[in-house]
């Protein structure tokens, strides 16, 4: 239709939310010697735009970003370039007056080993440090737009969610029953896309374990694994029907705008033994201890103890976060992508921050039954944690629950 | 369940199979000097192994290749190492007695930098190289294996295409109309995620562009665009209403095994100009002639020159790879990945070789109708394409369609 693409960092109301991102980043740069950020990852350009173009951003210590795009003619806009190759970025800064940089922060660990080398002869003088952390720091805390995209997540994801029960029949496998969550949340708005960190994260919109499935380990850095239904994809959903006495947990994407929230419930088939609901209670027992653990300032490890000390005094640690196979954290960041900063783990030190939004998922794997427990999307503040997706949580039998 | 995951590798009926793929790699090795490859990425771990698991791959330049698994315990199966982390690999080769390589080929276009930095300290001594072309050009052509799984996905693609004309809805948007399509998709068995190779190819289960939406470019590295329906993922379908009048374009998914096809059919709905029932026909015209042009020896541009010529000759050249925002290619190699080897564009003067497996999409954008044409996934052969995607080609109306 048109040649320009629509840009939201040339809009007005973006403006202000853009700069407060771009100024967190340069205080950082500061602390670090960094004296320009070249930018080209998928995320950090939309964190940095609004947007996903194709072409790079730079951002020096002081004053405003210049977005280079190799993309339709919009070359005419405050702060946006047409270049056609990156080669091209060096010029630029010499054409506008800004001062070449001699410290320059990449993306070691968003960008491809190629893209990096490509980017790093941009500026053949300068010395080169990653930049991927950096910004994951700074995007560990969400400003108050950034907090309302994922408020309104959160009340999407809770509204496909109260709609589940009524998409299962009696024998169905579990790929049936996800497919017909895949498609609730997709006639909601669900982008269908998982951005997330790293070589080991695929999945396509989400997992859901049924039964003995929940126990079978995956390659993948999710919490809970599963078999799959081929081995190119060994994670997830395994095709079996889902028989009575089991569970079925249900942890579906919640992207509809760019961010996203994370949420776990889980539901009986018919019904299943007192060992399963007493973890199921156990988990959102741990929640409501750690909503008021999770206060800013708190140290992140205090988390992972708390609720492991809640495990253990229940005498469930054995299913704790896996059974035969255990993952080592019961929460994470949120925001662009699936896996940000801070990671619930024992071993990190690091402190809570008002305004850092985190998933927790404290979780039980009983053998032959299946998985139980809660994970919400949290924002933390100085009181503790506000849950950002508020679908109930008890453990119900599906085609019985409660509608909601 | 177990604590060990499923490892085609090590069955009976993929070693012959697999070790076919390793000696074609090692040809290739000697030819360019590379003593051992060292592999991470979740795609060529998928090519070497059948599977994914948490690792790496060695390849000496002779020899089997070392399955090093960060996993659950395996080391007892042969050619299986458990290792905690890369750190431990030089060790590993030292206690198996197998050479240390002087000149190591890494995964540079398809693992982070910070992932290639880390590997790069396993062998201080040696000399890296790159070791992704070498690994697309391997994977270019398809053994008879992979011919016979990517045969099964088009059988597979082609029966979902067959019952797409039967959820079409009068007045639904482009959106809905797509969601009940992924929905049989994921019915026949799609895996429901899309690999490909770059950092510009974000996609959820493929594009429907329907109407002048056809005609809105997309930063992303795919032949159409669209304008999305959220900023955070400027591509395909925009959510709106499908009109009387104009085309949609149907690319979806056809990933059900690891592998993949691709095929793109279009749609009328209602009736649409002649211009539009001109330019689809032109698109067959162009696949008929490049069925037989296409013959193991070609030189690829041909296939590109010849195409651009035939649409010329027809007067349709402005509409020709779209209409405000065109593409410089027709096609491209497709396999594990949707973007393989070779890119069917003018300055690529390779040649086809036999079971090399390619997606020709002569497609055009005509303003105000939509986009039209036709892709198949061809095999290579000596007499010239065998078609994988068989379903019909003609541009029916939807919902008065011949059903299949």
């Amino acid at each position: 239709m048109t040649d320009t693409i629509s840009l939201p960092f040339l809009r007005p109301d973006m403006k202000s939310e853009l700069d407060l991102r771009v100024k967190n980043i340069q205080t950082l740069m500061g602390e670090r010697g960094l004296e320009g950020l070249l930018i080209g990852s998928t995320v950090n350009v939309f964190y940095l735009s609004g947007t996903i173009f194709k072409g790079n951003i730079y951002i020096p210590l002081d004053g405003s970003p210049l977005y280079l795009l190799i993309s339709p003619s919009v070359s005419s806009q405050e702060g946006c370039i047409k270049i056609r190759k990156p080669e091209q970025i060096s010029s630029v800064l010499e054409e506008k007056g800004i001062r070449m940089p001699e410290a320059v922060g990449l993306e070691y660990s968003d960008m491809t080993y190629s893209d990096i080398t490509r980017l790093k002869a941009c500026f053949p003088e300068a010395k080169y440090g990653d930049a991927s952390s950096l910004l994951r720091e700074v995007r560990s805390v969400k400003t108050a737009y950034e907090i309302s995209r994922i408020r309104e997540d959160g009340k999407k994801h809770s509204a496909v969610y109260s709609m589940i029960d009524k998409c299962y029949r009696e024998d169905m496998t579990d790929l049936e029953f996800q497919i017909e969550i895949e498609r609730l949340l997709r006639r909601e708005g669900c982008l269908g896309i998982l951005r997330a960190s790293g070589n080991r994260m695929e999945l396509n919109l989400g997992s859901l374990l049924n039964g003995d499935n929940a126990d079978n380990p995956s390659p993948y850095d999710f919490s809970m694994g599963g078999h799959g239904f081929d081995p190119s994809l060994p994670v997830g959903a395994d095709g079996l029907t889902m028989k009575h006495g089991t569970t079925v947990m249900v942890d579906m994407n919640g992207g509809f705008n760019g961010y996203q929230t994370d949420m776990t419930r889980c539901w009986m088939i018919g019904d299943v033994p007192e060992i399963a609901k007493k973890a199921h209670e156990c988990s959102r027992m741990i929640l409501r201890v750690l909503e008021k653990t999770g206060v800013a300032g708190a140290e992140v490890s205090l988390l992972y103890t708390t609720a492991l000390d809640i495990a253990k005094k229940e005498g469930l640690q054995e299913y704790f976060m896996g059974h035969s196979h255990k993952v080592g954290f019961i929460g994470h960041g949120i925001g662009i992508e699936l896996n940000e900063m801070p990671v619930i783990m024992e071993r990190n030190h690091s402190v809570l921050k008002e305004n850092m939004v985190i998933a927790l998922e404290p979780k039980f794997v009983i053998p032959h039954i299946g998985a139980v427990g809660v994970e919400n999307t949290y924002r933390v503040t100085a009181e503790g944690l506000e849950n950002l997706t508020t679908f109930r949580e008890d453990l119900t039998s599906l085609g019985q629950g409660v509608r909601e």
